[in-house]
Parts: structure tokens; C-alpha cells; sequence
């Protein structure tokens, strides 16, 4: 990582203040939303608990989310305003490494906000961007929040979708579609409902999922391996455990 | 409390919703910063794994922080930027009960924040407000950080400061201030520092103090007592118990 941020990677503290840096830059470049900042510091909070490390639950999900990606028909990517503004190079090379698409998608969709956000995506290397067609609808949602674009997350059968909203990440799920969710809050809808619950900071997972799909590529039954040894429900109780126990 | 905000007072999430109105309400006002945007999210985590309820340790330090502005010789209520967003009316009302100075101090100081505040404060009923003197300093902080009102927060013998930076907690408490800190995270350097650290939702936590003051108004004893039978690492240790255990 090699940001315009005056810390010295030495700062005890150095993630996390790179963190917060790329969000407010996200903020300036309009990419990043007032709700996004909450969430920012909702997330700030439990990976606090979480003592700021992927625990080996998380790094067994990250390793489950790359061979769904892998083994999939038609994985797509979902980004939002965080996400983008958090790791956009990190999410263009794991889209890269594992056929999937990008596709921007905001709980709180401006045309505007998208475009933006696939701008500084192609900035970071991306060479198409989805979610500007949004000519698919996710039943169930409110009209803005239900559009996706037809040939991408409306046709995926695998989805990974960091940081999303809970009654997104739930109608997602009853389409039948294989959801990848990071999300540092256990208890969330969103990860309660996740075929693979990440529970990991996004500026760490996205890297680790992208290692592991270099590891799994063309390993058939490695990537069997580690979708069919993953449990979701002994994931989430162990990531509880962590940021209510300590880690 | 009767905000403009279109949730019903049955909803289950109405408190934490009507947080978060008031606090979107306070970026528009130009009165809540981006990093206080981000510190929301924290205390809305925390506050989430505490089970949203005022706590039994933190009602003892909301009764001994009032005995401590009653039997003060000179109490201030520091007020920052998310303070003055979430409990405008409720910091001016503990400030009347209990003859409490509001002073606005701000961690990112800028002239024009402070006078928005000390104007909102006003709009809420306060008839005084310090913060735009500034002609004391804190010892051993940076320059714009260590402003205070020299016959405010300079002079004061016990302070309320809820949601402070944990530098400025910590100097106010090598000044031998008495320090009555609000703050959801048990485990911040301001909360350790703090006098009486109370470890509750800025929106409960104004409202249950006053009401304390109200009860311990002119009773010596009762106030004494309540003083007396606080203990700071007993709080926290309760605090962190039900953050981590569950409430």
C-alpha cells in the first residue's frame, strides 16, 4: 500500500489510520456516503474487539469465498461506496485472478455515485464495470434499492458482496444465489444469511481472498476441499467468540 | 423527544434511529464533522453489543457524575460537535439543574464550528455559552487542541466531557481535574482516565444525569454518598463484562 497518508507504516496503528485516510478521501471524491462513514465506524469498533487480526475462522471463510468464486458459472463482485473508496486496486486484482465481474451497486444510488465509483475503479486497472445497465431487479426491495444489471448480479449464481445491507444481502440470498459476505459485525443479518459469513476487515480479506485463488486456481478438488470443510454457523460462533471474549 | 423524523416512537430501532437523524441533521447544520460522522459508527457498535440499555454500573456513575456537578465549585459541560447533535435540549436542561457552565470545545477547532454550536445551543435555550474566548491552554497538547475559555473549562474543578479525544481526556485529567466522561467504549483511554467514567449512549446518559441532579439538589448526604460509593475500574470492568459477555 503506498498511499499519500503522513504515517509511518512503523505506527502501531498504521491500518487503521490508512483505513480511515482512503475513506475520507472516498468522501472527497464523492464515493463515499454519510452512512458510509457510520459504517466505517461501526466496523472500526468491532475489529477493535477483534483485536484488528484475521482470526483462522475468517481466513478458512476467505479461503471457502475464493473456491466459490473459482467453481462458479457467473461470479460478480459487488462494490459499494466503502468498499471502492477501501481497497479499489485490491478489487480489481481479485477480479482478475478469478473471472469475476465488477459491478457497482449502492444501497443509497445516486447515477452520479456509480459512475464515479466505476471511474476510480478503471483508474485502478478495471477494464469493465457493471452496474450502470441496472436493468435486473432483486424482488422484494424498494425500487432504487432492487436494481441490478440483468446480465451481471441479476444473472451470478455465486455473489460476493462486502459491506451490504441486511434486507439486500437476505433477498440476495432468497434468489437462490451463493452470497460471500464480508462483514466485521457477526451478529448482522447480512452474515447470518451468507452461504460464506467473512468476519474480517475488507482491507485485509480482499487480499487474503485473492491469494487463496491463486493457491486453489485450477485445483478442483482443493477448491472442494475447502468449500465442502467450511461450516458458516461454527464461523460466526467462533467470530462472536473472538470480539465478545477478546481476541 | 419530538424530532422531525419519520420513524414511529413503536419502532423497534427508534432511539437508534432518531440518533442517527439527529446526527446526519448535525452535518448539514455544519455542526458534525466527518470524523464525528465515524465515531458514531463506533458508539453505535458498542452500544449494539452492551444491548442498547443503560447498564446498573453505568446508572451509579450517572448518579455520582451528578453529585459531582452539584458539590462542584465550578463545573463545566464541555460540548462538542456530535454532544451538541444528539442532546442539544438535554445538555442545556443539565446545565440549568445543575449551574453547569457550557463551554463548546471542539477536537477539530475551527471558529466557525464553535459559533454554530454555541448558536445552536442558544436556539435550545442556553442563555450563556463559553468556548469562543479561548484565551486558556491544556498542557502538553498541540496548539489549536489545548484551547479552552481561561474562566471556563481553564478555571473548572470538574468537567463533563462526553465523547472525548483521548489525548485531551487524559491532559484535563493531569490538570487535577475531576473528569466525568461519557464514552461507550470502556476500553478508551478516555473512559480509563476519567474520574467517572460512564459507560452509556450520550442520549441516555445526559437525560439520567439531570434526573440524578434533580434528586440529589440540596441533599449534602445523598450526594456525598453517591461519590463515595463510585468506583471508576469496577464501572469499567462491569462495562466491558457486558460488551463482551452480552447484556
Amino acid at each position: 500500500m503506498s498511499d499519500d497518508v503522513d504515517v509511518p507504516e512503523s505506527h502501531p496503528r498504521y491500518e487503521s489510520l490508512l483505513t480511515r485516510h482512503r475513506i475520507e478521501a472516498g468522501v472527497d471524491m464523492g464515493i463515499t456516503s454519510r452512512q458510509g462513514l457510520i459504517a466505517q465506524g461501526r466496523g472500526e469498533a468491532y475489529d477493535y474487539l477483534l483485536g484488528e487480526e484475521t482470526i483462522d475462522s475468517a481466513d478458512r471463510a476467505e479461503r471457502a469465498a475464493a473456491a466459490y468464486l473459482l467453481s462458479a458459472e457467473h461470479a460478480v463482485i459487488s462494490v459499494n461506496g466503502n468498499a471502492a473508496a477501501l481497497v479499489p486496486g485490491e478489487l480489481v486484482e481479485l477480479s482478475e485472478v478469478t473471472g469475476a465481474d465488477l459491478e457497482v451497486n449502492l444501497f443509497n444510488r445516486t447515477e452520479e455515485r456509480i459512475e464515479r465509483i466505476a471511474e476510480y475503479l478503471k483508474q485502478h486497472g478495471a477494464e469493465a464495470v457493471r452496474g450502470l445497465t441496472a436493468d435486473g431487479r432483486i424482488p422484494g426491495l424498494d425500487h432504487e434499492r432492487a436494481k441490478v444489471d440483468a446480465d451481471g448480479i441479476g444473472d451470478a449464481d455465486v455473489v460476493l458482496v462486502p459491506l451490504e445491507d441486511g434486507d439486500r444481502a437476505e433477498a440476495l440470498g432468497e434468489m437462490g444465489k451463493t452470497e460471500l459476505v464480508v462483514d466485521l459485525n457477526p451478529l448482522s443479518r447480512s452474515a447470518q444469511v451468507a452461504t460464506v459469513p467473512i468476519v474480517d476487515n475488507i482491507i485485509r480479506a480482499i487480499p487474503a481472498i485473492t491469494e487463496h485463488a491463486r493457491e486453489l486456481h485450477e485445483d478442483r478438488d482443493a477448491q472442494r476441499t475447502a468449500i465442502d470443510s467450511f461450516d458458516a454457523s461454527t464461523a460466526l460462533t467462533d467470530a462472536e467468540a473472538a470480539i465478545r471474549g477478546g481476541a
